[in-house]
């Protein structure tokens, strides 16, 4: 199994990136390098966020992305000047749109597969979950609820004034900070948990191998290596609110089944 | 485990609902049921999809929901009067959001989670994901991508014209009706894979306790009850797109242990 997984591994970083981007963006690359230097991990697809401005069919209620003209996107922060001058390209229907971080990791083992999940959930990343495959792939998918979805044209007509397009700018630019915030915390707790786990199997077969191990198609790697002890937080111990904001939900404090890491609101 | 299962289940659903609406939403009653028909489900928190007006702290960048006031919320489509009405009591940075349907739903055993993960992905919550945690307590969400976020006030002062809120009117309405087909895909492609495993399983023991046991606390039980023979699509045939939208993505369709109902990018 392990080798199974270790030749899988090899095969999926061997292979072209398929993105329209084609290659890891830079503000993560230190997490996917962390993430690939781990035995029992490696990623499948990242992005580090972008600002979005996507163009729809006209009066379509629910474009699909496959229909849609990107009139603008940047992993960076954006001006004003970038979003006015996309949307003078609009004829359709312009939607602004902030998408956080996003991560895939293909892992060993669900164990590995729950460490991962609970380092994200701790590091605010609320939406992430697990997949697991009939033929026993573990997929771990880092996600965060902090978006933003704004209408601003139709039919290529604009809807709102440049002083709201001023405002969303910064407010773009603002998710994009606190994002990259996030990403920082989960890469620290994530170098905690990685160290943890090495510290707790002192002679594991291939750690150190895979530790020193190159990357093969990574452009850099800030970060990775070091095991930062100042940063040897028990991720576990973070605990969370449960939040129930007025829809149905159960109150779990009293199930025995209780994790103390993960929460059922997540 | 069956029984230590059963028993949580029976102790979960007979506890209080701690949410502020305190019962399940209307529009999902009979998803919910069906799934607390089942022996191997049961549901602790849920949501049908809302239209919700928030007002965070004045300039806060990333305000929590727990220091917002909730100045409109509905389950339900919504008027521009509505809008106006909750904006016109706006002190802060008031925001409009449309949530989608989100369900947790505990699992007895991993398959159990998997033939629900792999229903919810193919009728089109591509953020479902599981939670497994430290003790095997094993949770299945049911998650959308299907939002909306605005900012609408800053300081209390109304960004945009009413034109516009009109338009956000009829957009938040129109994603809470494809949120609602979504939601009975979901429940008819539910009927489909529970009848499905049942037929394998003829003389499953409990099965049909199960299938006729009352619910102690749901208010209604449409449509939860009935086989829907003209459903019996084979959920797992769906397939789906691939999606790297311009992000770090490897290609997995040389992989072999690529499963033809579960999505890398998911």
């Amino acid at each position: 199994m392990d080798r199974t997984f270790s030749r899988i591994k090899t095969q999926s970083l061997n292979r072209l990136d398929l993105s329209k981007k084609g290659s890891v963006d830079e503000d993560i690359e230190h997490v996917v390098s962390l993430l690939n230097s781990c035995e029992q991990f490696f990623t499948t697809s990242s992005c580090s966020g972008r600002i979005i401005l996507i163009d729809g069919a006209a009066g379509s209620s629910d474009a699909h992305k496959q229909n849609c003209v990107w009139l603008f996107v940047s992993h960076q922060k954006c001006t004003c000047d970038d979003l006015m001058s996309g949307l003078s390209r609009s004829c359709g229907d312009a939607v602004l749109k902030f998408e956080p971080f996003v991560l895939h990791v293909q892992c060993r083992r669900l164990e590995d597969a729950q460490l991962l999940h609970s380092v994200a959930v701790n590091s605010g990343f609320r939406n992430s979950g697990l997949t697991v495959g009939k033929t026993g792939k573990i997929v771990s998918a880092v996600r965060s609820t902090h978006g933003l979805e704004v209408p601003l044209s139709r039919h290529g007509k604009l809807l709102v004034d440049e002083d709201y397009i001023q405002f969303l700018t910064q407010t773009a630019n603002q998710k994009m900070e606190e994002n990259l915030r996030r990403v920082q915390r989960f890469f620290q707790n994530l170098q905690s948990a990685v160290l943890a786990e090495r510290q707790q199997i002192p002679d594991s077969p291939g750690t150190q191998e895979h530790q020193d191990s190159q990357h093969t198609h990574k452009k850099g790697r800030r970060g990775g290596q070091g095991s930062n002890k100042q940063n040897q937080l028990n991720v576990y111990k973070l605990r969370h609110q449960h939040e129930t904001d007025g829809c149905h939900g159960y109150g779990a404090s009293s199930l025995p089944e209780l994790d103390d890491c993960l929460d059922l609101f997540t």
